[in-house]
């Protein structure tokens, strides 16, 4: 994408969309003024990442711009600090105003309200979460050229094997394939809670072992200063393979994972890999607007319990809480597909499903699909086949 | 290293020069106890990252664990969340309490003030980056080893390149290699001011390209929400190839960059480059306990400006204000080697210097390398030739 528009990433339409959007909810919450400075959220209003701040009034938006500080823009306000805002707006009109507090420093809030003279400020994060949640049709049009991209890295996957592998071995070659067909890498997620070098090989009963991160599966690591997934195992005969690799090409991100096989494995756990998929298609069938998703959730334990699975349901000696989750500019964005979760599917919500199992002696089985809630339920945006393949084949 | 011992991960003498370090500063600022909520800092003081929290007091140390639940640990104990801590501490004997300020969200301090109900509370940060910007035995020998890998990928490089490359092409082949090597991938920072995957290679004018970033050099990266590094420019005849890639293999980084040419480069972009190795070789004599950081930048600008080179010092359109700055667990540790910079250097600290050039039509050139400040000087930790390597040879 050599020689993109430094300038004007964002077309008109869809920035009038968001605001339109933001301001509705603004509105609903007592909002006059909120200010950005999270990356994840300047990239959503601008299609680019700035260091600075965005201020989004009722009918103004102006970005606060300190690097790089030669492109320019209508909006801009070239400042070297945050206190110099002052200098361009006046204050006394800002009215109520808002900060990311989730996404903000303590020091970073502080020192940001001592400069606009503000002492009462409520929280930006559930505005810009609800807002971002529902995707427009320019995002969609990036998650759907995320989808092509990875779908097409998991097809290369097969011809990447060579017997003696370990699972690092393999993910290096994943990464490698992901890069050149432009993955950007570093995994956007929001909070602190994921850490993660672009992508996850869970081989064998290295799926069971727990991680700090909030991920549907774990993986003990190769260092404890990254302890989750690959951890050098070698795969063998009667493993599992599971890959989940990052999806991020275009800025918006598509989550997809596919289990491959070294030979043969139990029959145990190829029901499961099934039951994964079948998972997946009635949660697809099911999520339509207007759904909780708590009872999404609900009917994929179900079936996992019916089954006889409900205690290699997303991990076995740690098993996550939730089966899906929103995707976007990050990783994890509302809905969350989990039993508390107080969220209704909405049309144009992004959904990531992940039914996955850990049966032991074998490893995690099952797939992950990225899907768009349209009318009619939810449309799948990631085409790699299901299947369980072979590698050895 | 599959197999690492996930229970026990620091030497007790490592720790307890930490600790005896950290409560030297508590003491002395009137801090009691002192909270950690950073990843960053989680690992300095255990050797391990998990989800929760570490509080210090001035003769206790005990981990609050949220995940993973499974692992056992004499100081430890389990908690679901951050308000469960205060069922198992005396919050009346807590004194004066410190947290991450910078580090943690404004939400989070809010909610950890609440829990343990305290209303003031001063900042860790000072103390945690003091503290680690002087390095124990234990991490300088983490560093050096990461030193030794680093330097290993650095001399394959010449034998990655292919005619016709793209710079993106390059990089994504030494990303390959790092991994084969060890290297943890993810590039840890302090605070939110850094983004990018990996590493950074910058050929012919890219290098001028100003990024968001507060990293020494640019480049417009090849999707604007990521901004930085390799924009798909081909490598030709004439160029530069700077190669700044990421040094952490145990935990503990260095940083180092070389510059490869393709073909001859112009007479003067060969004289910035051996300016840069004497810059380098001067500062690493001079840079002795005691000194200040701020006369270390003074001398690289001198020698930079006395060479008729003041303009293309640490970039020509937009030029980085530093020359060197603390590395250990994350990038950009104290002491900072800038103009206003009121750090003294001390023994163990651990610098990175990059007097780096712009030169228009060339490229990027200059060196990188890591330096333990010892009684004598700088001792250098990164080995791969400075020379400037023809790709073409």
């Amino acid at each position: 994408m050599k020689g993109y528009d430094k300038f004007n990433l964002l077309p008109p339409q869809d920035l009038a969309d968001k605001l339109e959007r933001m301001r509705t909810l603004m509105a609903a919450q007592g909002v006059d003024t909120l200010f950005v400075a999270d990356n994840n959220n300047k990239y959503y209003l601008t299609g680019r990442i700035f260091s600075g701040y965005i201020l989004i009034g009722l009918d103004s938006i102006l970005w606060f711009v300190r690097r790089p500080s030669v492109f320019r823009e209508d909006r801009m306000i070239l400042i070297r600090k945050v206190e110099n805002i002052v200098e361009h707006i006046d204050t006394t009109k800002l009215g109520r105003i808002a900060f990311e507090l989730n996404q903000m420093s303590y020091a970073d809030i502080t020192r940001f309200a001592k400069a606009l003279n503000v002492s009462e400020f409520s929280n930006a994060d559930g505005i810009l979460n609800i807002a971002r949640a529902i995707k427009t049709p320019y995002e969609l049009s990036l998650i759907e050229r995320s989808g092509e991209c990875l779908s097409r890295v998991y097809s290369r996957i097969p011809s990447m094997y060579r017997p003696g592998m370990t699972d690092i071995d393999l993910q290096i070659e994943i990464e490698r394939i992901s890069r050149m067909e432009g993955c950007l890498g570093i995994l956007r997620v929001n909070g602190s809670e994921m850490e993660l070098n672009m992508g996850c090989v869970l081989v064998g009963d290295n799926a069971d072992n727990p991680s700090p991160y909030d991920f549907a599966m774990g993986g003990a690591g190769f260092h404890p200063s990254l302890p989750v997934g690959a951890d050098g195992t070698v795969i063998r005969q009667g493993h599992s393979v599971m890959v989940d690799t990052n999806g991020d090409f275009t800025g918006y991100m598509t989550d997809m994972t596919r289990t491959f096989t070294c030979g043969k494995i139990t029959d145990d756990a190829v029901k499961a890999h099934h039951l994964s998929i079948d998972i997946c298609n009635r949660l697809a069938v099911m999520g339509q607007p207007g759904v909780k998703a708590s009872d999404l959730y609900s009917e994929a334990l179900n079936m996992a319990i019916n089954a006889g699975l409900g205690d290699r349901f997303m991990g076995h000696r740690s098993q996550a809480g939730f089966v899906g989750h929103g995707v976007g500019i990050a990783i994890n964005e509302g809905p969350v597909i989990s039993p508390r979760s107080r969220d209704i599917l909405q049309r144009q919500n992004v959904i990531a499903l992940e039914p996955k199992f850990v049966i032991e002696g074998v490893g995690a089985v099952g797939v992950e699909n990225t899907y768009i809630v349209e009318d009619g339920g939810m449309r799948c945006t990631t085409f790699a086949p299901e299947h369980l393949i072979d590698l050895l084949d």
